[in-house]
């Protein structure tokens, strides 16, 4: 019994350590450019090795990638609704500033996988029309709490509030000085009555540097 | 004379026929897993064949292939200023929905680049930076005529309207029934006092449909 949990242990130690060199390597040469033998190596593994843990082989660990980061924002989320779940969008946002590789891997990859021959291609529709959809939610939700601007669509919202996302993200990653959580908070406080709380003292202040916030 | 006209022409044919080949074998595979002998494969050269005609290899054909896409751009905006030359980046988003394969293209090439070691990495920041400038300078422009919004800041209208650029291609990649040129005008004329003039006739209605324009 002990040595069966041992074994575990020791499986979920060995995962974690390929997803983390798979983490490397898509963030170093993008998914296609990539190979199990080349995360094998990182790892110190053979490649049979490694698909032992991940028979899926490269699209399982892909998709291992994606739920961490995706596990990360599902906490922030976390029964929040309304005009509290835009907020956490705002705070998700915060912590990317935070984790330029994971940043950059995600941008690799789900510019990748916008061909529609990539053996991610399904997934990344779905994950974009799901996340796309809670949006919507909390943007219905705020308008029947009556937080929403007059006017406002909720799904119209949620893209436009997407597509503000994942554009700033890459001006940031190419060098541009812009606060990301501030100009999405900004961004979001446009389709709502009451704006969004500002950031909290100790998150970077932008009074004296352009953000695409100001209006 | 008249032979080596001949030859010249011949010449640009052929430079033509690669730069064709690589957009096509670049978005396929991506900068990164692409190579200089499936380019030359794709037009029946050999690969000393196609760096007699690019000689910097790989990263020169990149260049070719993005420079093309500026010089329609350019086209575009050519003598603008101000709001006409916002109105012009919608006529451009426009033209993009009808060509999915360089916005692919485009979209992968610049998340690759955002990685400091990619070859690309300075071109793409410096090309960022030259149209962040050049928007810049179009809302400082139309602030002079008196057409922004009270408040606005030229330099983060043009982040804003950047990032939602970006983004909306991205999302419209992903399977996102957006009308970005609908979209991102529709942004722009947040900054603006005057909104720019709505699609001309003929253009995709968007009326029944959600897109991230609504407010």
């Amino acid at each position: 019994m002990a040595g069966s949990r041992g074994e575990y242990r020791k499986s979920a130690q060995r995962r974690e350590q390929i997803v983390e060199a798979a983490f490397a390597v898509f963030a170093k040469a993008g998914y296609t450019a990539s190979s199990v033998s080349q995360i094998a190596r990182e790892v110190g593994m053979t490649q049979a090795g490694v698909l032992h843990h991940f028979a899926g082989g490269k699209t399982a660990l892909l998709e291992a990638v994606l739920e961490r980061r995706d596990e990360r924002a599902e906490q922030v989320l976390e029964g929040r609704r309304g005009t509290g779940f835009l907020a956490g969008l705002v705070e998700i946002s915060r912590e990317q500033a935070g984790l330029r590789g994971a940043v950059q891997l995600y941008t690799i990859l789900s510019a990748e996988a916008t061909d529609p021959d990539h053996p991610a291609h399904e997934r990344f529709r779905d994950r974009v029309e799901r996340i796309a959809s809670a949006v919507a939610n909390a943007y219905a939700e705020a308008r029947a709490d009556g937080a929403l601007r007059e006017g406002v669509e909720p799904r119209a919202a949620a893209l436009s509030t997407l597509a503000m996302t994942e554009g700033l993200e890459l001006l940031w990653l190419n060098g541009q000085d812009v606060d990301m959580a501030e100009a999405i908070r900004a961004h979001i406080n446009t389709f709502l009555a009451e704006p969004l709380q500002p950031a909290l003292p100790g998150a970077r202040q932008t009074a004296d540097q352009p953000t695409p916030t100001a209006r």
